[in-house]
């Protein structure tokens, strides 16, 4: 009767690129391997989602050999990644060989579960990622972004949900990156799901920490009937990260549902991350508190200090409270897209440009695109008068298939492209490293062979590094003696 | 049908207590107290607990006047306090005219709630100072202190509400020191003592936040039909303090429960001590994440640092290990008390006695009283070999009966003591804060008039007294001018 409840670990991925950056290295995770290994997860999650990009940008790390090195130190479990549908890792439209190429041989690297989401919901911009998955023999994890608008309900998620399972998915995933899931629409939606697909459907959930309310957003998604949930163990928690693996377990004691996790592996992978940590102090995000102002704004946090940082470098700090105002506005305007990568920064910067110049003065590039139709359907209808803007600007029609379908094959194209780089292996795989990353993939393959960079630096270090940037922070007068001389020295900061 | 959730606040005395080792000056809580009185809370807790020893050990503050600031500034708010039964808000047990008289000087000040508890659940410590609140017409909270042991069941926790509403208590506080409760007993207990002593008999909550699983347990309660919780402003909430009181107010959204705190409020109190909290960076607590190792060890955190510090002191850091292992084994000799002040340095500083000296070969003063029943009776039987021990030790045979009991009339003689210190101001309130702080009232009134001090910092301020302390940590070139000559100087750490 009491059942047991499937745990996702996060440390290796979405933990530390909520917490910091994407920086952790593979050095300093092989040591918690074993432990992660043998600890009883349902899955560890270590690989996609901004992962790829920091090891090849900042690591100077081989994705694919990270990927190889986590199966092979973790032989017993299952792998699992985050993929943005028709994106891929990158950030445009794959065409259809191209996403069929890397699911099969992330797949021949050793991914078991492939998490698979559109920043949109389009449906259509995961099909091909799924068939792939299902083609070689893993397991496909349909994913619903969870926000909130007045057109998300209840009844359009159970229906997405829907759609998902048609593609032949293994499991779902209602997907809270903004941590904007409430206990009880968590009940709610795990609830409807389960009763219009059946018991049998696998229902995960993916929670932020950030408004401090989604442990018991958890708890009452298990109530409903969740399969399993994922967390991060506590050294890794918190603030925009996740919910801490060992309060969940704690959190389920005496009631009518277990976790199946080695307390005591769970607190030597504790132990081992609580010494990383510190390491990445100067990528450690600033939020240890709760941020429950997103819940108001709609916007989370980090999109806050992008839009800040754009603000700043036009000149117009004091205007963020305008350009806060501004992003719900301009989300309605494009048809209420969840916020996250890459909607999160089209709507934004689009909001900024409309505080800046005057309301869809000027559009951005990509902001065009999304009201065109070129990522995918919105939920909400788009405001018409801005897609003829939209039109006029960039004298590209409005679309209504799926964007992917206007792809022309360029598997053959990128190989070639790719195979005239210096430092590129020959690999398939590599293929696909500068087919996302065409920009920072040429530098990478030609300071591969370097090895992997570990950019954590000892806490005394960079403190002492950190201080002598400006030691003397204020004047400070010395009275100082040489060969029996006294002198007055004033030092002040230059 | 959605039933109202009535919520203390507790900015004013645990928050700060719990995160910032008290030292909150009352200049940095007037300018909030007009949101606190206007956001629609239940209660504000405000006084008693640590901040009056604070106030006049540190803060060079009355307490009395401290009082009475609130009083003033919060005209629609129900003042609440923490006070520890018959030791009142000092370190031993005082004879009942002493408890009569500080709970009327407290009521004629201005608190109207008075949450009273006893370290080691004996209702007969809180019995005299629940008689003195009613008598003044306020409002008596009878208090249960949540622990976990082999003896602590949800029938005993019921039969200790029943002997306390016996007492004339109005409401009932389950207190949750540690952060030990879980869900499904919050849920549990909470509904036993409806069911027991009928759906009238109030139930507030008060939870630490410092394993992460209470804000679920705030929710599992609030379905078992509490009336109250405890909650904290988010910029003074989490690690070793409480749960924020937004995340609890945004928990409770689309549920059969709501609270009526005006969210803008809450906010603009929010921000308020978000822009003190920094100030105070010396003193706060370096836990931001969760600290799960207390459900197994039993041992808050506040405690494993004061055991680590007396180790260090005797050139035994080296025991700790042992000394936690020693700790569980002390307190089950000792009858399973709860492990909060003062009950729970008595436990830990015998466990360490036993580490450096052997078991029991010496016994602390305290825990020879404890034994010997002084504090109080126990849940538990308490070693008879031990009691012997504590009655050779001691010459004092073990008592039965209420501690206070064997006091004879004190008041007078305080009276006439306090009445000979210089600055004294001949009200008994000072009578009272001099009979609670023997040692610390003297200075205090003799300095008094100098004013409240504020131990809180500038941020930037400390940061350059905290590296003034070693400005130079790698090697520096400067340019110094000397009587107009410039000169390029290095210096390095010697």
């Amino acid at each position: 009767m009491n059942r047991k409840i499937d745990v996702t670990e996060l440390a290796l991925r979405d933990a530390h690129q909520s917490l910091m950056a994407t920086r952790m290295a593979i050095e300093d995770m092989v040591p918690a391997c074993e432990d992660i290994d043998t600890a009883g997860y349902w899955s560890v999650e270590c690989w996609g989602g901004a992962t790829f990009d920091s090891c090849i940008r900042y690591l100077n790390e081989d994705p694919w050999e990270r990927l190889r090195t986590f199966r092979r130190l973790m032989p017993n479990s299952r792998l699992q990644m985050l993929l943005r549908g028709q994106n891929l890792l990158g950030y445009r439209h794959y065409e259809d060989e191209v996403v069929d190429r890397f699911v099969a041989k992330a797949a021949e690297n050793g991914m078991d579960v492939f998490r698979v989401f559109d920043a949109l919901n389009d449906v259509r911009n995961v099909k091909q990622a799924i068939a792939a998955v299902k083609r070689a023999g893993k397991h496909a994890q349909g994913t619903i972004c969870y926000t909130v608008s007045p057109l998300h309900t209840v009844e359009g998620y159970v229906k997405m949900a829907k759609d998902l399972m048609a593609l032949g998915c293994d499991s779902l995933c209602l997907k809270d990156m903004a941590a904007l899931l409430k206990p009880q629409p968590a009940y709610d939606i795990v609830k409807a799901i389960k009763k219009e697909l059946g018991q049998d459907t696998r229902v995960h959930l993916h929670c932020h920490a950030t408004t401090g309310v989604t442990l018991v957003s958890l708890m009452k998604a298990i109530e409903a009937g969740a399969d399993a949930v994922d967390t991060a163990i506590s050294s890794l928690s918190l603030g925009p990260g996740h919910n801490p693996t060992e309060s969940l377990v704690e959190m389920l004691e005496g009631t009518a549902y277990h976790t199946e996790l080695d307390y005591d592996r769970l607190l030597k992978i504790r132990d081992h991350f609580a010494g990383v940590r510190p390491r990445y102090a100067e990528f450690l995000s600033g939020i240890t508190g709760v941020e429950t102002e997103i819940f108001k704004s709609q916007i989370p946090g980090g999109m806050i200090s992008n839009m800040e940082s754009q603000l700043k470098q036009q000149g117009a700090g004091d205007k963020l409270k305008e350009v806060l105002e501004e992003v719900p506005r301009v989300r309605a305007v494009a048809g209420y897209p969840p916020l996250v990568t890459p909607s999160s920064q089209i709507v934004g910067t689009q909001a900024v440009f409309n505080v800046l110049m005057g309301r869809y003065k000027v559009l951005t590039a990509e902001f065009a695109d999304l009201m065109l139709g070129y990522y995918g359907e919105t939920i909400g209808e788009r405001d018409p008068e801005v897609i003829e803007i939209a039109e006029r600007q960039t004298k590209k029609p409005p679309i209504t298939c799926r964007p992917a379908d206007l792809l022309t094959p360029e598997w053959e194209q990128l190989r070639t492209e790719t195979l005239g780089l210096e430092g590129n292996d020959g690999t398939d795989e590599d293929v696909l490293t500068r087919a996302m990353f065409p920009q920072v993939a040429p530098t990478f393959f030609r300071e591969r062979e370097d090895g992997p960079k570990n950019v954590g630096r000892d806490p005394e270090e960079a403190a002492a590094a950190g201080s002598s940037a400006n030691p003397v922070r204020t004047p400070i007068k010395y009275r100082v003696t040489v060969n029996g001389t006294s002198h007055s020295v004033a030092v002040a900061p230059a």
